[in-house]
């Protein structure tokens, strides 16, 4: 039998979380940022990029692939054209400084694209494109990912699940909010079915010699949404 | 047996779409440039948008829903935004206009997002993109469409099949170009399975019960791509 689970408030876990950052090195403001953006994820049910997410992490600034206590600088080449050096910054801490400094130039100009370079584990991508909907403005996110997916009819990774996110503010009504990857399903999930001992649906995973499985214990890549579109919209982004 | 098909070179049919269009009372250079966006989709092999949508235009200009002579205007509320009011003008003719105006703005601002009002049947979306790409930039268009597609889990049209293009140049590789309906299958494509007595793929359409069928003959709604991304993407386009 599964151990009972314990229920713990929102804000106490977001605060553990920020505390076992800082305790690791990073800086205040960039431990809450990583805290608040993966219990976001769990608030909206999406698990997969979770706390559960939390150390990995700090096997990232283990490896040397984080930074602790990253420089990120910014280049505007042109009026509503951004690049974010990000140092190695885990995901969320550059992702949302580039948001914020896109919805800055927007005001101005009216639409601002934030190219982010050396980053690593964006999270969840809809966190960052929501900051531009409570802005008032629309907010589209993609991501560039490693390759993690099959390309449609190849076998191995060739593509990545890269997502697609954007946020359109209704005024009073909640935000509508998209957040998919482009994969059947996310590479996140295909580990949380693992854990639960449970099936994949048909068509989303194949082994690593391109069958596809609903084993997710063989399931070694997610394959795209609709075959060629899926894999398209990786390519594109 | 069906008639032996008739071969006719590009240019002739484009010049042959460009004099019908004159001579129903289309200035030339926007006759020419509906012409070519259909014949561009022929040769793409996109039949479903090529010039077997020649007379669509026509009939709708008979009906007052495209206008013939269109007076195109674009207002720019700031740097990088740009509104094009249509006047009614055949989608090719609008969004043309509008992609030439938004590259020309890119180059200023490094980015430019166009939103054209009161035009009418979009045409291949990836043209318009494409023309980014040959100006060394990244076009992105999608399209905010009539509702013709089935939201995931619900019966009848309620979203659209709008489309997605991303053109990216490659330098002296072809452009690498993403044009796709959110849904399956384009509403184009069931209406080429209909006339060739061809029965669709499963899960591409459903019948106007909201029954999945591959009876080309009863396909009322074409289903999203991946049920819950493609209706969520045609919602937030």
């Amino acid at each position: 039998m599964p151990p009972e689970p314990i229920h713990v408030p929102a804000p106490v876990l977001e605060q553990l979380v920020t505390d076992i950052y800082v305790a690791y090195g990073m800086r205040e403001t960039d431990a809450a940022v990583l805290a608040r953006v993966l219990v976001w994820a769990n608030l909206r049910g999406i698990d997969s990029h979770g706390v559960s997410r939390a150390l990995r992490y700090l096997e990232l600034c283990e490896k040397g692939e984080a930074n602790v206590q990253p420089e990120i600088s910014v280049q505007q080449p042109r009026p509503s054209v951004l690049i974010v050096e990000a140092d190695r910054a885990p995901g969320p801490v550059a992702l949302n400084a580039a948001m914020l400094k896109a919805i800055e130039t927007a005001r101005e100009t009216g639409v601002a694209w934030a190219t982010v370079r050396a980053t690593t584990l964006t999270g969840a991508l809809g966190y960052y494109t929501s900051l531009a909907a409570d802005a008032g403005m629309i907010g589209i996110g993609i991501v560039a990912g490693m390759p993690n997916m099959a390309y449609e009819g190849a076998r191995g990774a060739a593509v990545a699940t890269s997502p697609l996110s954007i946020a359109v503010p209704a005024e009073r009504e909640p935000t509508v909010l998209l957040d998919m990857a482009t994969a059947v399903i996310a590479l996140g999930k295909i580990t949380q079915y693992r854990n639960q001992g449970k099936e994949l649906p048909p068509g989303a995973a194949a082994t690593k010699e391109g069958t596809p499985t609903t084993d997710p214990e063989l399931a070694a890549v997610p394959l795209p949404l609709g075959g060629a579109k899926g894999s398209g919209m990786s390519l594109a982004f």
